[in-house]
């Protein structure tokens, strides 16, 4: 059977941005965006639109979140980004309006070509329609489309497209039923 | 189809503390409680007593635990609280004697009512009782009752009530065998 | 029925290491290797193998990765060991060559005796053979042996030994289909 080989495994291809751009934004993750005590979320999004995030009005942003690349994420009016999120956006985050991320949750794109012996680095985007629901703890992967106003429960995992307005549960996460809201 | 508008969002009736208590725990949690390097847990204990947690004897509590409000919480005698739990009682969390919870397990009080266009916030308390054991980063949701020696397995999802002496597994978390304890 | 007693749990016989190595090492893991600001994984690793752990050549082991005891772990070569990854080796953990790790994964050595009233700890060692790969925030639980090239997807739980070039989902992990790997 062939082997993978992580020696040969080789990313030069993918530059997301500056080397120094980089190194200063990984500090001001670490130092101040997933930062518990420093609580002020207003200027954590300030500090993301500064290295080129687009940020609608009205965001929440609790603390301890951890965003990869600014530069690569849009988000929407009134969305709420919990506790301890991480959106590990090697690729373009879009995020839409009055989307909840809750306490937990991973925005994941990137994955590896399990079927090469290099092992190579796979990229997906992800879209958050408006108004969808992301549970705690829960995972959405690479180039998945969570459609509008779609609910995925707590510790699920979306690996593909989420149907609009339907609620999806478990590993990998099954359409369960759909969301009917009231006004 | 409704949409969400979570700028409509109102949570105003919920009064879980005063202004500066709360604001002086969310600082002891983050400096003490969670802290690693913190590491002698009978100064947290005393530390959540002061802040009105109910706290019998005997009980061990690991580094890296979050409580949100330790005047919301109380814990019978001999329960072990694992490195990394996440106590989010936004409402009242009761754990009976003889608990054990794993590291990085999350009781999860809170909820939304996903079916309002305002997506009003819904809490929900949750009971352990005594000789329970909640896996390792297992989530308990609010308004579910892990009834005596019941047991929820590892990176599992207890949505509904969990009965006496019986284990549960996958999310959401199904029963899979009688819990047998010999002397 | 038998109820749980924790106040009997007893695991004297349980010795991993001397009281002053285990005190050192637990601030070193705090100070040096769990922590985000300190991003230079080559001498982390070195640190590791100060205390023991057998490292190979061309690991790469990224910010916030947690390790109990190292004098417990050994290592491959050219092996990732992913962001916020905890090795919780309360026993032997044997890492093969060209595994990756990816980030937030458990590898979780601990368990405790369920049947029995006195709660005990049991222990089961890991093995991750050559060309393995765990998904993000998956869990491998004690005494469980995953064989060459075997995948555990995004999320996933293994409680028994993986086979060889298989990939398995979910909770607990069933293999969903075989790996094969082009050159």
């Amino acid at each position: 059977m062939t082997k993978t080989d992580l020696s040969r495994f080789n990313n030069d291809w993918y530059q997301p941005g500056g080397a120094l751009k980089k190194l200063l934004w990984y500090f001001c993750n670490v130092l101040v965006l997933k930062n518990h005590l420093w609580f002020h979320g207003a200027s954590k999004i300030a500090l993301l639109r500064l290295f080129g995030a687009k940020i609608g009005k009205g965001v929440v942003l609790k603390p301890g979140v951890s965003v990869k690349y600014p530069w690569l994420l849009s988000i929407g009016n009134h969305t709420w980004i919990g506790e301890n999120v991480w959106i590990d956006n090697l690729t373009r985050v879009e995020i839409g309006s009055h989307v909840c991320i809750s306490q937990g949750a991973l925005l994941l794109c990137g994955n590896h070509d399990y079927k090469k012996s290099t092992f190579d680095l796979m990229l997906g985007e992800i879209t958050l329609e408006d108004g969808a629901w992301i549970g705690a703890k829960s995972v959405v992967s690479g180039g998945v489309r969570v459609k509008s106003h779609a609910v995925l429960s707590v510790n699920s995992v979306a690996s593909k497209d989420l149907e609009a307005y339907s609620i999806y549960r478990g590993n990998p996460a099954e359409k369960v039923k759909d969301r009917t809201i009231r006004v």
